[in-house]
């Protein structure tokens, strides 16, 4: 019989997440029955669109649990197999429990071969983060050559990603970040033309008339809120504003309005797309193979930020809310 | 030497428009140079979108002049040519003054064949508000059978044709119409499964529920403001939002803002999507294969209003931007 420390829901946020909406617990894990298996967790992943999911909502991926595991795309080996696909000792992918084992019943999970990357890589540079930016610059902003696109969020793992990719479109790029380090690594890294920090800045319709003289042509929307609405009222004609996410808003106990002057949207012929990308995962292969080669030949950065033990990540989670990673975010397990 | 009266433009409005914002005035045409042509107005189009054009813009079509007659689709009849693709007599169509004669290069304006159908209906049904619903609705919305569809301002000159090319594509169709003889015609002839009247329904949200019980799979938004607001809440996952006009905000003074919670753009995979139908005169021809059919097989009704003589368009103008007319409004001119 196999123990496994896991984290539950304890009780649905109001606002900012605590650490009592938390609890950690030892379970005796079921013997496994035939098509299951039994996977230690490597790395989980942390991601904002995890706080919508504590709390009850009409609609998309289904809300977590109250008093079962959380779960969290992992990375995470074999250590029994009852289905045939699996077999111990393989490396694997997919929705893990936020726990030293998950017992699974193999349905989306993937095996991982050995590439030389870090096994993290696969919760984010070539991961679901990666695979969202892809997504969202490639087949929503579309940016073209002497463009400019924004990213907010620009050194998170998805934005991160995103704004690379518009760089290599021959775009302008700028975006936004949280402290004066990612704004740096954002330029010199990731090869952004600018980056503010949206925690000084306080004006931003200012600073995006500064940085984005010619309009914003492309938006990679991951923040909402403010920001969303300054750089809203400056797209160009025939704009595109991908939306990923809000992060400035998942924790908001009263809903912001939206900005003011929709009309713009006819006057300016905007196109405003939201997008979850488990939607398109026929279009997987396309990305693996356009992102899985700038990986590897150096031209697409990353950075990620690695917590070391499970009992970390509720700590972890509450700061990725409000922005204290860099880079992409990952739990390190046992 | 033809004299001419017009109207021109003699201030721009704050908020309603007034009858001081219009000057009707007699000049003395000049004569016609090589390449243009005299066309006396037969029929004058008044569309909302008109009213942002009276006001200074960043973008969309160019302001109209201060002290310049305002123009309109028309239809008129070539009295003049020193152009040599029109010829006395022909009946033209395309953008002329608000006046009784109007000098022309000939740029835009194109030849009506007689067809059996009244003039004034290639300013509707056969005309630019029809084609904006064709477009909206057969690019945009894209609805399906079963699917529901909202279409504000559902009598007008492009709400009508769009509600019955949603129901022609098996959707259940809901409107709204600003009186009750206009939801009484939108059901009874346009084939609408419901609409409500907007003005004595006090809660928007609420009459949406009852009769879009399924939810809201297309809209074609013609007015924006809080009846937008409690649609945009109310749409299905992957919705689409056709954004043709908002003429509940064209003369507000304070910018109203947009609706809550736009993360339901990521949770619904919305698409939201402006559009002028000017940028797509490449799918003209479609437009009138398709909707040429239907009117003539008489699949597709349509209303107007008619407005007897120049002088009475600014007061007619006045009364479409607080929604008087029943239907396409067209001013009968000379």
């Amino acid at each position: 019989m196999t123990q496994a420390n896991q984290i539950v829901l304890a009780k649905r946020p109001t606002g900012d997440v605590t650490a009592d909406c938390f609890r950690e617990e030892t379970v005796t894990l079921p013997a496994l029955t035939d098509g299951q298996l039994l996977v230690r967790g490597r790395f989980l992943s942390l991601d904002p669109y995890m706080r919508p999911r504590m709390t009850e909502m009409r609609s998309y991926t289904p809300p977590f649990a109250l008093g079962q595991p959380l779960t969290g795309g992992s990375v995470g080996e074999v250590v029994e197999s009852r289905n045939p696909r699996f077999a111990r000792g393989d490396t694997v992918m997919g929705m893990l429990n936020w726990a030293s084992h998950t017992v699974h019943d193999g349905k989306g999970l993937r095996k991982i071969e050995a590439t030389g990357v870090p096994l993290s890589a696969h919760l984010g540079v070539l991961g679901m983060p990666s695979f969202t930016a892809w997504y969202g610059m490639t087949q929503i902003c579309k940016p073209k050559a002497g463009e400019t696109v924004f990213v907010s969020a620009a050194t998170g793992a998805v934005g991160q990603v995103a704004g690379q990719l518009a760089r290599l479109a021959g775009a302008k790029v700028v975006g936004c970040a949280g402290d004066q380090d990612k704004c740096v690594w954002a330029v010199r890294e990731a090869g952004y033309d600018a980056c503010f920090n949206h925690r000084t800045e306080k004006d931003y319709g200012a600073v995006l008339d500064k940085l984005c003289p010619q309009g914003i042509d492309a938006d990679f929307e991951n923040v909402g809120g403010k920001l969303f609405h300054a750089v809203f009222g400056r797209m160009n004609n025939f704009g595109r504003i991908a939306f990923c996410g809000a992060i400035s808003e998942y924790q908001d106990t009263t809903p912001l309005a939206g900005p003011p002057k929709m009309f713009a949207i006819v006057q300016k012929r905007l196109t405003i797309q939201g997008f979850i990308v488990s939607d398109h995962v026929a279009l997987m292969p396309d990305f693996v193979r356009e992102v899985g080669d700038l990986v590897k030949s150096g031209k697409l950065k990353s950075r990620e930020t690695v917590v070391d033990g499970l009992s970390k990540a509720p700590q972890a989670f509450m700061g990725l809310l409000k922005g204290e990673n860099f880079g992409k975010l990952v739990v390190k397990l046992g």
